[in-house]
Formats: structure tokens, C-alpha cells, sequence
């Protein structure tokens, strides 16, 4: 139960045992080419899709990369670990951050959003860490934010790794201009692989830009060789069967469904949590249906509780980071996540707080949980 | 057949079915630990190594992002595909390439090396690609070239990304300060993963780089992280768990045993096709141990050859590239290799290149691989 890397199903795992093939012959052409219109449907976009052998923060920095040029004004939106990381990835790749902080464990408001992007209207883009994985907070605003850039000559780029295919997020819809996800979160498939939409929009950028300062991040390059049906340079090919089959899984499923289940899922833990006593991290209009970030008790170090967990109950769970560090635990729940997984991590919690000294009441934390799982639909019930 | 990615062994292969952990727990620090040290002994270096999740070209620009500060020379050997590929990367990170020119085929001599880096002593790196697997050329001077810039205040960067763990590369002792490679040439790993070796020497030059233009490719930050057992961005858990498969493989058959293997095989390919009739394109003295580029004999068109092996032989070969389109194709011969499939990629040569129209003196290509093979020892004979 990690905010990632999350369990993958078997199915998937094993349709990584598929002999080899050769990255420029025609079966991997096949293999690619449907690939990039079952992610596209995912992503609910029309635009181009590019599939890397990255880990999201690569594919982060692609976007970055491809669209800064020296100087360049982005707004990032920071309220937790991963955004500050996106923040820096700013720095490093020439442009100049317009931080709009908010507090950890809260989103910042559309007000808030409004005001910064008229203050800067000669901004580049407009980055948005859509969940913020280490407090579990969701920007809501999103599909708001969209309406907002559209009116401007500003990009709207999304960090979407820890929800993409877990939670709603129409690219073409919500005019999102670039949104960039990995493997190992929503879409159940292992680590290793990283995906980056784009707009025809950010593509004007994308091509006006002077200097290109990556190569193997180029997406122009990338471009050229997915016309072909090809990826510029090696890709993971193993990783690529597991992906095939994970987004099948996801298509079967339904997104409608799965975001349900997820936000279900979600709503169990949260919940639970606060029948059982526990506090929570991320203020209740933000929360996530991904990740729960759960206040650890009296003081308890998490690391103790993590521990505990993992080794008596053989759940892992996330820990805390940066500033927020010793004070939480996170709860994943992402891609392949059911009842049951829910019920034996809340039942974990309960006992091992319990244990450790915290008075949890174990028996209203589980009904809650059980109380909310009665919503899911039988299948995955 | 291919020059990567490789055939795997089954033994790899099911490696990554093992369930997934957390790359932030103490059961990946353990792996991680492990794989730093078992690579090290594949390098047969005791510097610091770092293992991404990236192609191969991922890590040649982390390689030279790390050291080059804008307006940097750094000498480069240009014989083939890859090698001017590496010359735009160097342009990418704002470096200025010092060409150093051969024929497609050769590869540049000592004294040649020799007279570029006395002309340009002021140039950062001399980056050298070890085997140019577009043309099958073996750069067999590195030793010369690691005492080479022993001399100087230059780092040798080396790219043996088609031939570390098929060839002789022993990077301390032939002070190489940078040596890139993958996953899926020689050390027979699903491909997805990349590896850096970096000396002391090297160190020193990228700890004083004034501007750090990436942050998924920063050694740097890599370094803060391995120090506990880690890395700092989400690393590819299957693919490490093929890896640490396949360093047990390669160290159980050990290193000397290891190259006499891809040695006479690449000999059994080569005496075969010429035993046959065909041309080889690259000269003698340089010919690589881990990939045989062949003529395509009449000006047939080697798609087709490659084509009808292929589908009737059911062997994938390597296309030609860049200006040696259409006219060789290439034998891969790394990693997971042995009598057995050389044989039969000798005769499905012989066979398809005969259907097409030329007159291939099939056995005696056959009996002249058979020979040389007979030097193998009966183990992998």
C-alpha cells in the first residue's frame, strides 16, 4: 500500500516474460503504436503522447526542458515535497520560478491562482502538481485552472504522476497542456517508464524555443521517430508488454469506475482513520482519492509504526518527507486496490498504533472502513 | 541476433517476477547495495558507479552534463552512427565537439589521438566510443588512451555501452574516468537501465561545474542518495532484479572466460561470412568482438536480407545506419551467446543471401565457424 511503486496485478507481471523484441522491427512498431492509443485514451487526449524509460521526474524535466528557454517565468503551485522538487527542476533548467505557496496539507484556492497568473501574465506556463504526493492534497481547481491559462497565451503543465488513471483528469477537456504520469502509480505497471502529453498549443512553444539543452529529453526527437512508429532511443521493452496489458486492464475497468473505486477506496481510509481517533494531514476539501497522509499519533515517530507494520503485518506504507518528516505515514491507494487491501491496512493501523500506545478504537475505525467499501460495486467489492 | 537488445536468459527473465518493494525500504537498499558492488566487479573498478533508469544515451548525457561547463571542448572520435550522435549530445550541453574524423569502417590510430589532444590541451574530456556498434569498430588503443590523458588535466569518457562485459575494459586500470553503458547489450538485461562509472579525476571536475543543467541526470544528487543505499528518483525494481540476475551469471562464468567466448564467436562470424564470400565492413584490426557488420553482397538491398531471415529463419539481425544505409547489415554478438546460435546464424545468412541471388559458399562459411568455434571451451561449446 505505497504511494508507489504499487502492487502490480499478476496478469501484469507476468506478460513481462514475452521473448524480446528488437526496438526497430515491426513487431515493436505494432506493440508501440497501439500502446500510444490505449495511453491516449487514459489520458483522454487527442494531442501526441510520448512514452519514455524515465521515472516521472524525468519526464518532468522533458516538459521543463522543451519549453524553458533561459529566464522563462513559471508558476508552480508549492505545497509539499514534490513540488518543491518541481520548483527546483525549474531552476535547473534556466527558467525562474513564481512560487504560489500555500500551506502543506492545503491546495491553494482558484483565487489565489487567478491572482498570480494576472500578476504574471508573461509567464511561460503554469505548472500544477494535480496531487501532491507527500501530504495527499488534490488541486481541485484544476479543470478551472485550464479555463484560466486558456485565456492566457500560458501553458497549463501537469504533474499528474500519483493520479493519472486513478482519479478524473480529461487532458483535451480540462485544456491541459502538457500532463506527465509514470508507470508505477495509478497505471499498476512497475517502475521505469514515464509518459508526457502535448497540446498543439505547447507545441507552438515546444518549436519557437532557441535552444535545446537535452537530447535524450528532446521531445522534437521523440517526434520524429513516432511518426515512424519508433522511440528514438532504447525503450524498456519489458516494461512496454507490462504496460500494454495494465492499460487493457484499465480500459476493461472503465475510468469512470475506476475513479469511483479509488475515490471509494479513498473515502475507507479516510474514514477509518478518523473512527479509529487518527488524524488527518491534508485538509478535507483537498484530499486525495490516491494517497492519505495520516497524522501519526501522540507524538509517535511514523518510522516506529511503519516498521511495526511492515514487519507484522507485511503492509508497506509511505513515509514522510521534507518538512513534514517523522510526523506522518501515507496510505497508497492506487491502480490495484480493493476492499480488501483497504480493510487489512486499516486493521494494521489500528493495532499496530494500538501496540505501540495510542488508544485507536480498532472496532469504528474497521466499520467505518467496511461502511464506506459497502459502496463499491460487487466485482471489486 | 540483435546488437541489442540481447537475448536474455530465461534465468533473467523470470528474476523479474519477484514482487515488488518499496525503493525507499530496507529490502532495496539491500539489492542496491549488492548490484553497486557486483557492476563494480564488472568494471573492475573500485570508483563510485551509478545505476539509472534510462537508455544508454540517458547516461552518456548525464556523463557529459555532469562535466561540461558551456563553451567546453571535449575531443571526440567520429567513425560511425553512434559516435556522431554522442558529437550533437556534447553540442546539447553546450559543449563544442573537437572532431576527430576516421572513415566508417576505422577506427582513428594512436598517433591520431595523439596529435588532437597535444593540439587541443585545453579540451575537458577526450570522449571515446569504445565500440561503434553502427559500424562493428573497436577502438583496440583505449589502453593508450587512458596513459594518454593520465598525462593531461583531461578526462577520458568512455562510451562502451555495445561491449562492457564482452570485451576486455578494465576502467581503473586503464584509467578511464567515465564509463558509460546499459543494460541490454552485454550484460544480457532487459534494456531500461544505464550505468556510470566515475574516478576520483572525474570528480573533481564535476564538483567545480559552475551551472548543473538537469536534475534527473545530476551524478551529484545520485551521489547524496547512494551514500544510504539509495537512489533519488524512482529506479526501475524489475529490471534491478534482472540485473542482479545476470551479474551473478557473468561472475560466475567470470571475465577473462567471458570475453575468449564473445572473442571467438565474433572470430566464427567473421571467418563464416568470409569463408562464404562476403564482405566485412569494418578493417581488420578493429573489427569489434561484440558486433560484425556485413556487406550486403550485389547491392542487395539489406532490408531484404534481413527481411527474409527473419520470417523464414526466425533470426532478428541488425539494420545498417546513417550513411551506411541499405548497404551491411549486423550481426549482434553480446552477452547470452554460444555455438549453437552462431551456427545458425551463419547458415541462415547463407541460405537467405543464396535465395536472393548470390552464390554464398555455404558450407565452407559453415565449416570455417565450426572451427573457429571449436576453440570454445566444451562448457559453452
Amino acid at each position: 500500500m505505497l504511494p508507489g511503486p504499487t502492487n502490480v496485478p499478476p496478469r501484469v507481471m507476468r506478460a513481462m516474460l514475452k521473448p524480446l523484441i528488437g526496438h526497430r522491427g515491426p513487431e515493436f512498431k505494432e506493440l508501440f503504436t497501439k500502446l500510444l492509443g490505449k495511453t491516449k485514451k487514459i489520458f483522454e487526449t487527442k494531442g501526441d503522447m510520448f512514452i519514455l524509460t524515465s521515472s516521472g521526474t524525468g519526464a518532468t524535466e522533458a516538459a521543463l526542458q522543451n519549453i524553458t528557454e533561459d529566464g522563462d517565468k513559471i508558476i508552480v503551485n508549492v505545497n509539499g515535497f514534490f513540488s518543491e522538487r518541481l520548483g527546483e527542476a525549474i531552476k535547473a533548467y534556466g527558467g525562474r520560478p513564481v512560487v504560489l505557496s500555500s500551506e502543506w496539507g492545503k491546495a491553494p484556492l482558484v483565487e489565489d491562482f487567478n491572482r498570480i497568473v494576472k500578476a504574471n501574465p508573461d509567464a511561460k506556463a503554469l505548472a500544477v502538481v494535480y496531487n501532491e504526493t507527500s501530504t495527499g492534497v488534490t488541486v481541485r481547481a484544476l479543470e478551472q485552472l485550464g479555463e484560466l491559462c486558456a485565456d492566457y497565451d500560458m501553458l497549463l503543465m501537469v504533474d499528474a504522476i500519483s493520479i493519472q488513471g486513478g482519479d478524473k483528469l480529461p487532458v483535451d477537456d480540462w485544456n491541459v497542456d502538457i500532463c506527465v504520469t509514470a508507470s508505477q502509480k495509478c497505471l499498476m505497471t512497475p517502475p521505469g517508464l514515464a509518459f508526457i502529453s502535448v497540446s498543439d498549443k505547447a507545441w507552438t512553444k515546444i518549436k519557437s524555443k532557441k535552444v535545446n539543452r537535452s537530447y535524450y529529453l528532446d521531445l522534437q526527437m521523440y517526434n520524429k521517430y513516432i511518426e515512424d512508429g519508433y522511440t528514438p532511443f532504447t525503450p524498456a521493452v519489458t516494461l512496454l508488454y507490462a504496460l500494454s496489458e495494465a492499460c487493457d486492464m484499465i480500459l476493461e475497468e472503465g475510468l469512470p469506475a475506476r475513479y469511483e473505486r479509488h475515490r471509494v477506496c479513498a473515502e475507507a481510509v479516510y474514514n477509518g482513520m478518523e473512527a479509529m481517533g487518527l488524524g488527518l494531514y491534508a485538509e478535507k476539501e483537498s484530499r486525495s482519492h490516491t494517497v492519505a497522509a495520516v497524522n501519526s499519533p501522540l507524538g509517535m515517530d511514523e518510522g516506529k509504526v511503519r516498521e511495526l507494520i511492515r514487519t507484522k503485518y507485511g503492509i508497506d506504507l509511505g513515509g514522510s518527507l521534507g518538512k513534514a518528516k517523522g510526523k506522518m505515514f501515507r496510505v497508497g491507494i492506487m491502480g490495484n486496490v480493493g476492499s480488501s487491501d483497504i480493510m487489512t491496512t486499516v486493521g494494521a493501523i489500528g493495532s499496530a498504533t494500538s501496540e505501540l500506545g495510542f488508544k485507536a478504537k480498532i472496532d469504528e475505525g474497521l466499520e467505518a472502513a467496511r461502511e464506506t467499501l459497502s459502496r463499491l460495486p460487487g466485482r471489486v467489492n
